[in-house]
C-alpha cells in the first residue's frame, strides 16, 4: 500500500556557514544562529527570481550526516525525556531528514546565484532542496 | 561546488483521500481541502509515536505528478500574474516537489499505523515522506 517509488532528491544549492561541525550547531536557528550563504546551482537561479532581502522564506536542507534509521529518540538528547516517535519531535535523526528552516533574506546577489539568510542552525555544506516563501 | 549526491527519499507512509485528481484539488489545504487518511508505513510507527489528536503537525509530502523541470510560473497560473522564479511561490511544480502541509491530527488509530488529518490539499495517493511537530 506503502508507494514502493523513491524519488531522488536533486541539490539545488548548498548552505556556506561559519558553522562547521554538527555537534556545534544551535539545535534551532532561532537559538543562536548564524546568518550564512546559500550558494544557488547556477543552473537554478531563474527560480530565485522574485525573492527580495527582507523576504521570509522556509528553506529545505538535507541533513546529509543525519542517522536515517532511528525512529525514536529522547527529546533534545535529553535523558530525562522519554523515548518519543521521531515524527513527534524536531531531530534531525529521521527517516527522510528534510530540515525545514524559517529565514530572512539579508541580500541577494544580482544574478541570483548567493542569498545571505538567518539565523540559520545548518552547518556548512549542508544540501538545500527547496525554497518556499512563506504564506501570509 | 553544489553537491553531487542526490539522496533518495523512503515514503513513510501515503495519503487517502476523496480528492482523486489534482486539477480538482484545491492549492491550499485551508482553501476548502477536506480530511483524508494518512497510512503510515508498518515498519515505521513507532516514529508516531507521542502523536497526539488534535496536535498541529506540518506533513511533507512529495508531489508524485508534479514536472520538476519548471523554474518559473505564472503564480497561481494566473497569466496576468508575471513569470516569477518557483522558489518564490508555492508551485507544485517545481526541481524538489516536496509539498508542506500545516494539518491537526483528528484522531490516530491505536498501533499508530494511521492518522485522520485535515484540512489537505494533497491527492489520493500521494506519498507523505516526513512528519514534524509544529514548534512553538
Amino acid at each position: 500500500m506503502i508507494p514502493a517509488s523513491s524519488p531522488r532528491l536533486r541539490p539545488i544549492g548548498v548552505v556556506r556557514s561559519v558553522l562547521k561541525a554538527r555537534g556545534k550547531a544551535p539545535r534551532q536557528g532561532f537559538e543562536g544562529g548564524p546568518d550564512a550563504w546559500i550558494d544557488v546551482d547556477p543552473r537554478m537561479t531563474s527560480a530565485v527570481q522574485g525573492l527580495r532581502a527582507g523576504d521570509e522564506i522556509l528553506l529545505f536542507t538535507w541533513f546529509h550526516q543525519a542517522d536515517r534509521r532511528v525512529l525514536q529518540v529522547h527529546p533534545r538528547d535529553d535523558l530525562r525525556n522519554p523515548m518519543t516517535g521521531v515524527f513527534a519531535t524536531r531531530s534531525s535523526d529521521r527517516p527522510n531528514p528534510i530540515g525545514l528552516h524559517p529565514v530572512t533574506i539579508r541580500s541577494i546577489s544580482r544574478k541570483g546565484s548567493r542569498l545571505r539568510v538567518g539565523p540559520l542552525e545548518a552547518i556548512d555544506g549542508t544540501p538545500v532542496v527547496d525554497i518556499k516563501p512563506v504564506l501570509r
